[in-house]
């Protein structure tokens, strides 16, 4: 992912739309800036809404099999919703064709966006197509979420421990990043089994998105590089924490949750498998990382790639 | 409006989504094929949700104001919404920028949405931005009607009059296909005050759009030539009939609402006008129009542009 624009999109969305788009609308619990947005539902539930766009030769290569592509258009939202706890119920689909091959492209396109609904058991009730000189695919998707069950980023603790659901790093290399699994399964176990403090999941990289988890919260990160799970083939600590296309979730817990979680976690018939990877604290903001030399050291800013 | 395009997405989201992306969820009350999806909401209401895509060169020129672009981007959805009898509450906004002055452009773009969404109470509570060669802008509403106001493309009865919210034809012309009014008063007025049996909004001309309010209602349709309004320096009925981006509202009433309708609208002090332009029947399929001379000839197919 293009970390530069997705720093445009938390600059323009978050600060200019929340300037512009601010709303006196109660029913408007979240707005702009996390994973998804929140509003009012039904007795006990949540709506949570998002919408991820994906565009030719910026999110995938030209040639890239169009069935994966709709796979991964309908699976980055799908993880939105699971970052904030939800389940994902139904999706709009906009899309822009080439002139060439309309109906060739849309098939394969249609085939892997109705795949991965299928899934997670996402309802495709509508969206748009139109003519487009590159392909782009916008995926627009609601959920919804016990009130209890709702997670944000910006709920972390001093003290908490920082968890991921996953190795992390070479998702690009490995083709994961267009065929990866979204949490929904883990999340919905973690929200109703633990105490969840702070989730969301990780697209830039765990250093650009836990620092983003770390502003929002108002606090800061110790981790520690033995801890950072490594996909294999990910030969060093930079590429683990600025690959990105991780799509796991990256989540904070108290100590005592997290103690409990492992155990839980720790029995062979457990499903899931979690990897604490440092602590929230209260002493410094932005995130750190301790070496395996023992010393503590600032992230390096993550390399923004040019507009 | 592009009509060979609006039929691909017709074509391609009713019939192949309707096969691929078919759904067992029972919260879903209407598919796609609609102005909007329909969604089982809180207490008495029902959810509405459309998608609409605007991209540069195929539904605004490169060198076009973009606060009037961003303006519009929100009305279109606002008008679907309209159409379905709702409300608009909520929106996502996904903007594709070209990587030349992307702040800039953003500035005007987002003035545009920001103007249209406050005139019709919608807040904007997310959306996502990216690269992209050509400026695109995908908006997704979510608005709310109350379970008796919803009104369906399908629900037209035999002997129905045909109305119309406004004259028709020359919108391009004029410029106000970036500067319509979504007819959001009327359609609320019309859901309160009337019994409206089947409703739309007008986007491609009356001419498609009738005929799909026909198919969607398994009937026929008879207008009269001499009852079109059309837009000052709209010269020919063909105009009036296939300019599209009107954005009014095609509706039908029983004989008996539609003159009621006109008793009410016909007091001075009524801010709204609707015009009766023809009748549904069962005796044939399509539209048929009465010509001044007084005889019935079918509507010439509407030219598709090649996609």
């Amino acid at each position: 992912m293009d970390a530069y624009l997705k720093n445009i999109k938390e600059w323009a969305l978050v600060t200019q739309a929340a300037r512009r788009f601010k709303t006196a609308d109660r029913s408007v619990v979240v707005g702009p800036g996390d994973d998804a947005a929140v509003i009012r539902g039904p007795k006990g539930f949540y709506g949570l809404l998002t919408a991820d766009m994906l565009v030719e030769f910026v999110h995938f290569k030209k040639g890239e099999d169009l069935k994966k592509v709709g796979y991964k258009a309908v699976a980055v939202s799908v993880s939105d919703i699971a970052a904030m706890g939800g389940q994902p119920r139904f999706a709009l689909v906009s899309v822009g064709l080439p002139r060439k091959d309309p109906a060739r492209r849309a098939q394969a396109l249609f085939a892997g966006l109705g795949q991965c609904a299928r899934r997670y058991g996402v309802s495709i009730i509508g969206g748009d197509m139109n003519r487009s000189d590159r392909l782009v695919i916008d995926v627009f998707m609601m959920g919804e979420v016990e009130k209890k069950n709702l997670v944000l980023r910006s709920g972390a603790k001093d003290g908490d421990v920082i968890l991921v659901s996953g190795p992390l790093g070479g998702s690009q290399a490995s083709g994961r990043h267009l065929a990866f699994v979204p949490r929904v399964e883990e999340a919905r176990f973690l929200v109703k089994h633990s105490k969840v403090h702070a989730m969301m999941d990780l697209s830039d990289g765990l250093s650009m998105d836990l620092s983003r988890l770390c502003e929002a919260s108002r606090l800061g990160a110790v981790i520690s590089e033995e801890d950072i799970p490594r996909n294999p083939g990910v030969k060093t600590i930079a590429a683990a924490l600025g690959d990105g296309e991780d799509y796991e979730l990256l989540f904070t817990l108290a100590p005592k949750e997290a103690r409990r979680l492992a155990i839980s976690c720790g029995r062979p018939s457990s499903p899931f498998r979690f990897y604490p990877v440092g602590r929230m604290t209260d002493t410094f903001r932005g995130v750190r990382i301790r070496g395996r030399d023992g010393f503590l050291k600032k992230l390096p800013p993550p390399k923004f790639k040019h507009f």
